[in-house]
């Protein structure tokens, strides 16, 4: 059969006779549209043209292939002969091409924070805002680093710190530090390559990865580009479907997956305004329609539709049914529930918030792990499963806070997102490179010569429970007139 | 008789002799100029003419028939013979009008602050005054919200919370939500409709609308604008006329009112010094007259001027001798006074210090809540008296929040004024579905299916009570140079 | 003997030989140049000059008659013959003078802070800085008004609260509201007329004024301003010299004077850098002379070098036994002193710490107050001594804050100066004003019919011992992207 | 032999043949340039050139005579046959030179924040960045002084105070003030003469020079500067090879210095974000090259690679068995280790952060000190050791603190090195009388004449262990319209 041509698949523009061309091949979602779980009005957007671009970083490649009844298959289309939409480059646009010719050099990263503020300048505003958006009013995204700023240090002098190891175990399995690259969605919003970014550099730096359910690339491409022995976790949205989810785990495990971390704090994904915002700027909108609050609902709900919202603690047994990996409960977020997990019989629970994009004034991940530790210890559990958190962790002495307090180890998201999209895969070794600079300096600092000698005692975290907040008092403030140092003299009067 | 002229009415423009037009009717308020609660300065500026605009916000549109001797009211005028006065349009005006042109789509409002945005925006500063102004230094308008923030959660995970109700009762009445929305002076000042926008809205999303006595709409207008079986309660101020209460009382339960809500926070209303300060602007004044404080005291308190501040716990039994309602007091602000109601037989308290309007530095209802509950369980009275809070509720989460500490419901006033101020009645709507929105998604978040399962286990609030304000280093600050994120490069150098 | 001329003065214009004109007489200085407690510079500045303005508000009208030798009295100068300096209108005076003619009016100033706004734009900035300054980092000053933030109410409600009464008395004297004006020196600084405005003022309003020793007007002056039987106490700065104290006791004892406050936190009077800042500007200087660091330290300590350190509590009988007035203690600073004061017989205390211009950390007065009383509950001697406090009072609730913690009455010192700088005597009678209509209706808002009815119950004072300060998380706060309201569209599309 | 002209030495320019002039001698430096510890990079920036000045502040002047072999050193050089290089004036060093000219009078600072600020506008930026810079996020570096503004005075009035006495003793040693200048590395970036400018200010008054390890002039440089039997210190960098440090020691003792301070928090020397980037900016770079994480290290890493991290309690009796001197444990952080050096028989610590520059989150040594002296007391330890402080200190009132809550005296550090870089030896001079006047000052104000009168009543300490730290509410202060002071009448309408 001969390629479609541009000319044919343009006739199918509309929503009620609806093809558009992915990579070449054109297919008929007229009857899909109102399923796509990002919602109708995308998809329109495209109708007889090449979605490509738009496609990529929101599905895995496989995608069409997997889900749309091969009927709608359309068959290869001559690119030639497709009409190529002139490019508008938006002034905005513009100046983020700038910025990006101006961007620091790698070099000059000095820290986590620093990715973060040269993606903020670099990345496409859509992309920044499904990366750095979380829930409600932010606070608990902030709350997740501010609250390592609440713990001190208590460090030992005179301790032999001549040699270092920060080497440790995560479910069996050697690291080089105890850190872990967490599930992260969408990474083809960030680089082109997506998640197999982050693979190669974890290899390289002898961490683990966890694959997310919701990546860009394919679970198979993920898998296939880990190197050597190179350790890799799945991290799991279970389906509605338990089949597909039987699918999922048992694939993975037959891959090599050496631990199963079940999502358990998204029975629905979490409205992200900034996000949401963006995208509402992004796609237009002249009605001034009203109740149909559900609309413009930013990428992260968009994808997620599938996610089973009745998932309970019934469910456990099944999962340790159908697997022999490691289960771990992603997203636990008060100490009843780790004792919970330890009687369910699962090998660990990481505390988090999902990076603050669900519940809004959930408490910091570090902050949990406080409460819960001393209660295992009480309960003589500590010992039985294995405690991770993340959750705004950004430098070696949150690493070592986390560690102090209890954490086996401690997941990294967002930082590596935001390195890999300023500067790719060197970025995200550079990254990791400077955390293991300073977990080997803190270390030292804090004279410990080994992760096991991490403990409680070297920290003072008596004000992590404390929450201030309080109104400012603006009269008073603009009626004083604040102290200033010495001027400048206008001129040498010598 | 034949209808007055223009050049008649223009006649009477002076303190001594003094007519206004209103709604196409003259009337000799003369007499009337002294006792006018709020001045007679505003009145005067009308005088001989038209003050149908001015007077609309601020009266129910009886006030003239119901309270003005028979013989002032001088008859019909014809309205094509009085001269309209050509609006001059101050550029302060204009750029208001300019910014209603530009105004964000309603779809773009993503939360309750979102319209205070807006509202801010697009309403006459004086209105805005009114509505947005409180206490002294405001301290107690913002900590209303802040307190929330000193409130984190301790969610619950795997609980199937695939199903989730948050409907519930409000003294007997079945609600789809835990609020109402509760009672707000003046409200032709944010929309030309008035509190009949509000009932409206509550209407749609079955909640409980509380008609303030200082409406700018008749009380019957807005029961006449209920639909069906849509439950409202009356917000009560007692006159020191008792015969008029009693007449208002007997006449709303005729009505169908189903609930009484007695002010006692008010017992002579706020100083918002806000409003006066717009207020002053607005009048102009250009005597530099020194002592007399009470000549500018912003739209308040001249709508005021009948609240017995003699009321006291020795009225209660007769409210109870005169209505069959549900007695509850509105603006409780100490478990003292709660303990009081229960023994004064009242169904129920509102916790709440007026929106921060009144006594600045009152607590928040929220920390007054977590005081109350847990001595009302310890004296076994936790189910002997409905316990609602008002002020500062802006998310699902602070719902959510008040009913894991024991409320039954919450009041929410000023969102839906400025919801209303900016879009009307689809913007009320709105943002109730947005709270609604919101509160699906966090009960599901935090572990929970239905009202009941709130508790305080599911909640942090240890910090609530903590009230931190420190005054500021500024030479110290002034000295440290804060540390910076690389900078771009000026030009690519490469 | 015919008066002199301005020659003849004028050759008199050195270090060596220097006379001055003071209100139309010469003096001869030069004896008295090293002995100037506010230094030889200033006065060497006007040799061979008239120095009127420069002196008058420093110096009450009697000093030089009372302190000079009479042979340095040179006699009348006709002032015809005196060349008068063309006062030299400096761009920043012009700028005041500006600001002056553009002025709010009386009626806009709505609090007390607002009087604070307004006099420093059109003050002298010396002035300015002499009132405004405070020790070293100010933070006493600023926390003297802060700590009243940590302070909430738990007010009652349903009480008859339609009389209140807030008039109360200070050592026997019956005010109508429990504040005095309270000693601050300097008065011609801010008002040509200087203290005595103050004294007509409280006269007006029925309030106590506490005489400053260091006031720009004579003692008698200020005696002699007074209106019938009104009342005024004495600030006593201890002289070296006690035949000098025991004069000035004697004499305010014999004038009338019902009251003798013993200033006892000024052993050595503050370093104000912000005064000694702005002084040095006006002064000039032209060396880096380095060591001498006493050579520019602003108006306050200029005048007070005769203050007695080695004053102490074996002085007290000796005050005892010189003078029938009731003794009060001014500047106690700790619970364990007030116990003192009460065993050494006076009748009261005024917790203080100067304004914040003594020792910065001192702590407010409040939270002093708040430490005191329960220990003099629990020792009985709550009803021995009366105890003031002073500082950082700005509003009627922070008056009724002061007397539910168990202070008998306040002191308000720069509030009046300030609203005396920019409005004069019908400033100071508004800014009464205004305390006394927000003590009134918030007596009714707490619940309150009068004094005796304040108490501790009223408010919760628990958060008032916490001093937070926590350095700024900058990195962080640098990349965080903060959350916005909608935007405007940029032209309306519709 | 003749000298070397400028011809020959430029021959040897480049890495595999590289001589560098220094002070008129070329030294052979090819064979070095691998072990140097600021980096190849920056010696080949001078090959076959006069390095002088980039050495100097950097490197004792003895520094190549006695560390690199005596066949490299390739003779004098015929300075004037070098050719000199045109020193462009960059913008940003002709901005700063025009800031030199317009500095403040030595006598318009009047703390020592003032000095800072000053510094902050004179100082080569680079050196600016190695003097101000800190470890991480510099959280440490500043709540070494927010620490104190959580302690508060409690002062006792009526104490004779007019002769006070702020003398004490250290280590024996009896000096007028109870601080000492502390160890500071490379004083010749701030002022070309470097450490002895602080030498002949601490004659002037009296007070305690440590000499630093890491100082620009060579150790007897600084001894000889010394004025009569001025007391001095040394602060000990422990070497790897004991040999070179046991010579240090022992010259050390031989020349006089009373008291060894060893440094026990710099098993290696902290990472300062702020000096590595601005050096990174110095030197330029073109090569995004990636994971070399070590090549721009700032000042301070580059200088202290002889430093042994394998130093332990071990090493303390052999310290013991090669000196006499009092020996000092300095940068000790937690009370254990207080006691542990009670234990060793050492003579003092100096509880210490490194001004914080090494580990981030230490706590500051104010709230060590309030930790470990109660611990001591009831130990009965808390004469067996003299307990010093550093960190932090700008004030009088500071000092009074420390002392108050049992330290022995306190070291400063940085506010020297500025006053020094901005003013010279009078710069420094003036900051320690201004210490005395404040110190005078205040220990009037608080009510003690000695230093043996400084005790934990006169100080309200109970805030200095929390630490706050609490993410903004963006949206709500957004939404929030602050109260304003009345404006000014835009013309006066009068």
């Amino acid at each position: 059969m001969a390629p479609l041509t541009g000319v044919e698949v343009a006739k199918h523009d509309n929503a009620k006779d609806c093809w558009v061309i992915v990579h070449g091949r054109a297919y008929d979602v007229t009857e899909f549209l109102p399923e796509h779980p990002g919602g109708q009005k995308i998809i329109i957007k495209y109708a007889g043209k090449d979605a490509t671009e738009e496609f990529d970083p929101i599905h895995p490649p496989d995608t069409l292939e997997k889900y749309l009844p091969k009927d709608k298959h359309m068959g290869p289309v001559d690119m030639t002969t497709v009409v190529k939409e002139k490019a508008e480059v938006l002034p905005e646009e513009q100046e983020r091409l700038k910025r990006i010719q101006e961007m620091p050099l790698l070099d000059q990263c000095y820290n986590l924070m620093d990715f973060e503020a040269v993606a903020r300048r670099v990345m496409k505003k859509t992309a920044w805002g499904y990366y750095s958006s979380a829930a409600d009013d932010e606070i608990t995204l902030r709350e997740n680093h501010s609250a390592f700023h609440r713990i001190w240090f208590r460090p030992r002098i005179l301790v032999n710190v001549e040699k270092v190891d920060f080497s440790t175990t995560m479910l069996g399995t050697k690291v080089s530090i105890p850190f872990y690259v967490t599930a992260t969605a969408l990474g083809k919003l960030g680089h082109v390559e997506g998640e197999v970014v982050l693979t190669r550099a974890a290899a390289k730096h002898n961490v683990i990865q966890m694959i997310p359910t919701l990546a860009s690339c394919a679970f198979d491409e993920i898998m296939d580009a880990a190197a050597g022995d190179q350790v890799q976790w799945l991290q799991l949205y279970v389906n509605k479907d338990r089949a597909i989810t039987q699918r999922i785990v048992e694939h993975a495990e037959k891959r090599g997956c050496k631990g199963l971390f079940i999502t358990v704090d998204a029975p629905q994904l979490g409205r992200r305004e900034k996000d949401m915002r963006l995208k509402f700027t992004d796609e237009g909108s002249n009605v001034q329609s009203g109740q149909a609050t559900d609309n413009s609902q930013g990428a992260a709900r968009a994808i997620s539709s599938f996610i089973d919202p009745a998932l309970s603690w019934d469910d456990i047994p099944w999962f340790k049914s159908i697997t022999k990996m490691p289960i771990v409960l992603k997203g636990v977020q008060r100490v009843e529930d780790v004792v919970k997990a330890v009687e369910a019989g699962v090998q660990g629970v990481v505390l988090s918030n999902h990076g603050g994009r669900q519940l809004d004034f959930a408490r910091s991940a570090i902050e949990v792990l406080a409460e819960t530790m001393p209660v295992l210890r009480d309960l003589g559990l500590e010992n039985k499963i294995e405690v991770y958190i993340d959750g705004g962790i950004r430098r070696g002495t949150d690493i070592i806070k986390a560690l102090c307090l209890g954490a086996k180890g401690v997941g990294i998201g967002r930082p590596f997102l935001y390195a890999m999209s300023a500067y790719g895969q060197d970025g995200v070794e550079r990254a990791m490179q400077l955390l293991k600079d300073e977990m080997e300096m803190n270390m030292r600092l804090i004279g410990a010569t080994k992760i096991e000698e991490l403990n409680p005692g070297l920290v003072d975290a008596r004000s992590l429970f404390n929450h201030g907040s309080t109104p400012v008092d603006n009269l008073a403030n603009a009626v004083y007139d604040p102290l200033i140092n010495p001027a400048q003299r206008e001129k040498a009067k010598l």
